[in-house]
């Protein structure tokens, strides 16, 4: 019950693990990846995160020879390794190993895999946001290697004393520096559209799906900055964090009027979570 | 004479070396770089690219404990290492190695430098262009590890039979993938202001000071791409290209109307580097 990293094969704890100093992933940022929680050896929502994982190399032009069988595979062997009750695990792919030079070499991709152990985020535990400018490009809907604005954002969250950032993009929110970040305001769960601004969060679709069967109503819209501090609930969601409540933007209490909302919400992500990982 | 890499005080083949697998550059992009060439075994305006990447440091608030001699002192170790008469040197930070998480890890950063045999690009080889639109981040005065989208145009150039990319941000010029553009236009020479859309090249600062000598105007403003299609000359320089004259831009024949202005600048540039290499 130990952290495992894993390159192209080679399986070490990660603080042992080399890599080639020509991985493209050192000089560009060149690769995507994937990450999401693991409960009992069983890698929760693994078709959606493959799905985007698809998704984020094909949109990058990363193209390797591996089937995604072949990979659920690999990855589950690094959760195998690991043996945690509760991990968190991730995968990246990069386009290869040669020396620098922007255009795409003709190599094969390098897989990474690591898995350690980690727990849920405690659900009871609130959130506090500072909202910042988000500078960030427009493939934020790619799961790229590309992260430096986020780390930015998350430290100077961290300095503010906060958990978490409200990005703000020409005026309106687009998410967190590694979470999606939603309203409940008069009854109606409310999100940014799925566009090149934001990631499409895996727990944000379930949470979609969750409002359905719950009869509460869902607006992909743009909203502001006022409107969140204003809403009823601002929820904060990410593959290891599931369903959080904030409770302070900017220092201002925010949310935690929808108790009803909040909780159907959180019980029914949980609930379905329980049962993707009992009927695996 | 061949490539050589360093890693912390490390040195082999860029082939050889690895490094660690929890080097925030794996997973973030997470680390500043700068590069120019060097000749003789003299890194070419050397002063200009230390003043730079400690700009770029300071901007994503990378701190290192080293003095900017004892830095100069390790990239000249590796350029001497490599011996040749003519190479590209590039070097760059890493926030450290510390197992993944967004917020600053308390860990010393960690310095990579490799220096490789190239030739400066030849100074009579004309540039094919293709614009495309330009969906970096805001971050692009500095000199980042997260350079995806700029790996996609380089690669989107040659898919199109073209050499660089003319990046085009809310229908104004910024430009390339890893160099700057400029235009001469009625004698003018025009430039993209130097603001958080464009880097502030070495070899741009240089353009602009020769325009000065040599009694040529000098605007940094917005400009179109309409423009630059229509200009007298479309001026493409960079630390390894100096100042490379664009033939095309979308299969159209552009500029090499104002010979005298090119050829001045040119020469003005190339003289400036001789001197610079022969008086150190």
């Amino acid at each position: 019950m130990q952290s495992v990293a894993y390159y192209n094969g080679e399986m070490a704890h990660p603080d042992e693990l080399r890599v080639p100093f020509l991985d493209r992933v050192c000089f560009f940022g060149d690769g995507v990846y994937d990450a999401t929680m693991a409960v009992d050896g069983v890698v929760v929502f693994f078709e959606d995160h493959l799905d985007r994982f698809a998704n984020s190399m094909r949109f990058v032009k990363i193209e390797p020879a591996w089937s995604r069988e072949w990979l659920a595979g690999q990855i589950q062997r690094v959760v195998d390794a690991c043996g945690a009750p509760s991990q968190f695990v991730y995968w990246q792919v990069t386009r290869g190993t040669a020396p620098r030079a922007h255009e795409f070499p003709q190599v094969e991709p390098n897989l990474w895999i690591y898995a350690e152990p980690r727990d849920f985020a405690d659900l009871d535990r609130e959130v506090s946001l500072v909202s910042q400018v988000d500078k960030r490009f427009s493939y934020c809907n790619v799961k790229t290697l590309n992260l430096l604005p986020n780390v930015l954002a998350a430290q100077e969250a961290v300095a503010n004393g906060c958990h978490e950032t409200v990005f703000v993009r020409d005026g309106y929110v687009t998410e967190g520096s590694h979470c999606n970040i939603h309203m409940i305001a008069d009854g109606v769960f409310v999100t940014h559209p799925a566009d090149e601004h934001i990631l499409p969060g895996i727990a944000r679709k379930h949470m979609i799906a969750a409002c359905g069967q719950l009869g509460i109503p869902v607006e992909e819209r743009l909203y502001t900055l006022d409107e969140l501090m204003a809403a009823d609930e601002v929820l904060v969601t990410s593959s290891s964090s599931i369903a959080l409540r904030a409770c302070s933007i900017d220092g201002k209490a925010v949310g935690r009027r929808d108790e009803q909302a909040y909780q159907a919400l959180r019980q029914a992500l949980s609930d379905e979570l329980a049962a993707y990982v009992n009927t695996r």
